[in-house]
């Protein structure tokens, strides 16, 4: 198990550089980072901690096994945040919230894991302790467990796609404004390409 | 009615900073703002009135219902705005334009509206006044009637997608540079991803 | 054949102008220019002497045949650059190149001309000479012989499109993170989109 001692030492400026990297690309696309910068800085400083320890941006909310082949899923952005992002206004770590939830219009919700149990218990490793201020920052009712603790929380099937139109493994969604396609359980929040919103999408395959 | 009396003040500073916000978003996607900047602070003034109006971006040079579930298709960008740019070099209300009318090598057209006539006659409430200056500004042959004139110029058939592929809505295009996808009546006049140009599409389903 | 003497002069703020544009739209899709900027900067001089020429920017590496119909495979970004990116780490003339090549992690291999040797042949004016420092910048092992010479070097059938599903030309892939979809021979580097790695793709159709 990984104590405070083996903690690599990341320098600030180099998690001010890649949160900076992290907040233009998500603002290009629609995305955006939690507002609350010390904790946004903290999950970053964990992802970086990941980095160094097993060569990936492994979550810092979850337990990585250290074998990247088993955990690309949980590679941030993970594959769960966007469905996320429509279901609870936040991912799983709440290091990305919906325009929503940063504009203070809407509370990110406590969110279950989405990744299938059996994904999580083949972690063996234990993933970074995550924020320097444990779990103290961010939006606390979105907070997950952090520091070592394994995410046990799989409550719903998740992960999983949806039946789809025939043999889609997701259903495909066309913006009406651009024509921008994506194939994802719901339409994202904001078109990436034109920034028009979700409700201008419609189903298209 | 709405007179000039019950027209909502907006702060000049808002309106130059939604029109930074369009313009880099507009530039970033291979879109262009109406390089004529008064014209085009005008429109986006008359947008913002919407907006406090409506509670959404109703095209300001269209006449909104102020019921949001029947006016999502001229929120501003609007459905038709990528056809029209294809066809005239310019949507609608020529705030966005294509790169040859913005290089001044093109003349936008006059616009006929695109928008179904059934749709348009829903709208019983008279939109923004649009542009400050009145039509003034602009690229004269491209403004359309303004000030709450009902736009009632449907002279296409429009909105109505083509035949395409077997049971689909609209044709799939491909960038043969990046193979971005997207589905809608023509290729887009630039790729958004990698900026190569529409000829450079080809029709993919 | 063309000398020295008509070939048009382009001034140095043009090519630097060019450069930086260039340099902004790849990086904020995940493309990369090569960070030898002298060799960068002579290849860019290359294309804008095209464009006098040709009026359009033919690839500076390849002999332009002056008529664009033909061309179009070769107008810069090429049809051929994100397969080469994959494959080899750089495109045929390594003005993009790679990640792992842009950090030196990887080296950029000699790159065999993948446009199918039929529409080279077609080709009966000769190119730009290409960077004014002859082909002695960039990484010398990619760089493929230049000035008029004409790339006799089709060793790939390349250009033809794999099998892919039933009738596709192209297989599409999805980001697995973001949902995004592309058709091509394999996913990108990088989701233009999210920024999710190659290995976060998966095939859609």
């Amino acid at each position: 198990m990984s104590g405070a001692a083996d903690r690599p030492e990341i320098p600030p400026e180099e998690v001010e550089r890649v949160f900076r990297k992290l907040d233009e690309e998500a603002e290009s696309a629609g995305y955006h980072l939690n507002p609350d910068t010390t904790f946004t800085l903290g999950l970053i400083e964990g992802m970086l901690v990941n980095e160094r320890r097993y060569g990936y941006w492994a979550c810092p909310c979850r337990l990585a096994s250290g074998r990247k082949s088993e955990d690309l899923d949980i590679i941030c952005p993970c594959d769960y945040r966007d469905a996320d992002l429509s279901e609870y206004g936040a991912c799983f770590c709440a290091l990305y919230v919906s325009q929503d939830v940063k504009d203070g219009k809407r509370k990110a919700r406590r969110i279950p894991e989405r990744r299938p149990a059996e994904k999580a218990s083949a972690a063996e490793e234990p993933a970074a302790e995550g924020p320097a201020q444990g779990g103290a920052a961010g939006p606390a009712e979105n907070t997950p467990a952090r520091s070592g603790s394994a995410p046990a929380r799989a409550e719903t099937p998740a992960g999983s796609a949806p039946a789809g139109a025939a043999d889609l493994k997701y259903p495909v969604w066309r913006c009406k404004v651009c024509g921008y396609l994506c194939a994802r359980d719901g339409p994202p929040e904001v078109c990436p390409i034109c920034k028009a919103k979700k409700e201008r999408f419609e189903r298209f395959l």
